[in-house]
């Protein structure tokens, strides 16, 4: 009998991946179905439909075999050719991401980056965007997982309508747990992943466009194959994907979407997660810390170490009680630490992680007196 | 409570996804580790080891969160910039993928096409190749799907490497089927996907890399960010992948590569797709019917339809009877079935699908007289 490799003893609260229910990974292990027969178009409908109830879109969705950074790449390589003029509104390592994307597929950047644990002010963007008529598109963040701070997405929707620029939202890290509205708040691409708040297993990635969204992708000369979105829209008329997709983890994304409509929407589901960081957020400050952003996600708390406390070994002490933390990244590596509370997490676990988490802040603190 | 949606009762002798074994489906079904941890580093080790005793390489090798066609992408967007100029030795779809896939990165593309059904003689690629000495790069394929037939890969190597051009080979179709000795053969790139014969659902590509074509993508202009292969080599080298993984596929895939490797490794793997080839083509011969491709593989055999007989109709009359074979492509719809038999398919298994085949062959040529 060939054994396969352990896995690590603990329990994920990580800003994704995430803790994923039992009944959500028991559907990754059932039968397949053959991408290129009828029924196929089943499940890939039910996705599909399921993603626009949660998305808030009444607009194209298309499903790719990628992690969110394959989608962000799907949305730059469609609606930028080498040339084109862009503008990226930047609070954290994944609004740069943004950056460094629309740099290598031949865009010409214009970046407004606010220090990490800021947002951008939608003001900065209107004063840009009415300064440079150039500019076709603009692409931002919904949640920086990075730092956990928020954009106010709805007001740059409201100038970018007005002003008549493409918008575009990475909302990988958000989707399910911040308001989001698609259509209603004039996003024009909203880019989402299965391993965050939906809280499947990470390998599939979304994106939805709007009408004006095609006009740019029709007229822009991207480079692009794997993730042309011309080839998903013209498969997905005949129900199919242009390549095999992760079939497996389509079973897993489409029970989690199922459940979020059925009890009682995309709106309960921001609200049990609005409910859930206002109970961390609580915690934390009772423990005397301070939330590293100034407009907090509700997807994910990010906290300040006290100083001389190193938020690596923080992790690391919880890490040894069997729940994982995540630590910051780059330059913030021990200054912050990342609480993900994405997907259904239970109160009690979540009780239990942040005793866990209050030891090892007490343990660390006391080491360096 | 929330109902799954239905899936297919059949089982599956496609040309993959393939019938995956309940073990390796349950280890989908798993705990995941967080990809930004040590622990990540023991899978992804276990699987990246695992690949390169069955690509036969000491080259690098790297996991792909995509479909085949995504690692295809990664081999051109990193050897390939505009105006280099290519040759693509064409015999079938997955040939013209390769073609297309260099022009759109910008490829000037020379291409030695094949009628369907056979394989590109190397004499034909080494007089092109003495011609143009322009051409950097040479693309191929080991097992084209869409017909069946094999290319003389061993003797592509040893022209490539006379004539000092880089070779890279579609394996996704024969890896684990089809003897293919990546380094042995002087093959310098070759990619690969889970859900062929290694037997894993989709999700997961790879791709193997030899010193000289490193040489090639240092030099190459490519446009690329999620198949960036400089960001995968870098990150390998703290056990990680540049993007969130497929993470549960991954303990799949772990576990199919440890039983070849534990079974007598990837030539007794051959050894078993061969038996399996044979026992298929000689049922198909006593049928009285003939085979499509005139250098068959080992991966799947596919058969020409009588006069009269239509395919797809033979096709949708033993899904009816619970197994699934597939349709020949395109202008190949209705001429062909293609049975798939990669992977560990049991010999009873296939003897009631090849009933059922000759049932429905029967049946259909019947109702034509």
């Amino acid at each position: 009998m060939t054994k396969p490799t352990a896995r690590p003893k603990y329990q994920l609260f990580t800003p994704g991946p995430v803790q994923v229910p039992r009944d959500i990974r028991s559907q990754l292990a059932g039968d397949l179905v053959y991408h290129r027969e009828a029924a196929f178009g089943k499940i890939y409908a039910s996705v599909r439909s399921g993603l626009k109830r949660v998305m808030l879109t009444k607009g194209d969705v298309f499903l790719l075999t990628s992690s969110g950074t394959g989608a962000m790449e799907a949305a730059v390589s469609n609606l930028v050719g080498p040339g084109d003029k862009v503008l990226v509104a930047v609070s954290g390592k994944f609004g740069e991401r943004w950056r460094e994307l629309c740099i290598r597929f031949g865009g010409y950047v214009d970046s407004l980056t606010r220090p990490y644990g800021e947002s951008v002010p939608p003001m900065e963007v209107e004063r840009h965007l009415r300064a440079t008529d150039t500019i076709k598109c603009v692409f931002t963040t919904l949640t920086e997982t990075s730092t956990g701070a928020l954009n106010d997405i709805r007001s740059f929707g409201e100038i970018c309508r007005r002003l008549n620029r493409i918008l575009v939202v990475d909302a990988v890290a958000g989707l399910g747990a911040d308001e989001m509205r698609t259509d209603a708040w004039k996003v024009d691409v909203v880019i989402g992943g299965s391993q965050k708040a939906l809280a499947v297993p990470p390998g599939l990635a979304f994106i939805a466009l709007g009408p004006r969204a095609w006009d740019q992708v029709e007229s822009a000369k991207g480079t692009c194959f794997y993730f042309d979105l011309k080839s998903y829209r013209r498969f997905a008329e005949k129900g199919q994907t242009p390549w095999t997709p992760a079939i497996s983890l389509m079973y897993g994304l489409d029970l989690a979407l199922r459940r979020i409509v059925k009890s009682g929407g995309v709106s309960s589901y921001w609200s049990m997660h609005r409910r859930m960081a206002q109970f961390v957020r609580s915690g934390v400050k009772r423990m005397g810390l301070e939330l590293f952003p100034e407009n907090p996600s509700n997807a994910l708390t990010v906290v300040n170490m006290p100083k001389g406390v190193d938020g690596a070994r923080v992790v690391d002490r919880c890490k040894k009680e069997g729940f994982l933390f995540a630590n910051g990244q780059a330059n913030l590596r021990s200054k912050i630490v990342r609480i993900g509370h994405m997907g259904p997490v239970k109160k009690s676990h979540m009780v239990k992680a942040l005793a866990s988490f209050r030891r090892a802040i007490k343990a660390e603190a006391g080491r360096r007196r």
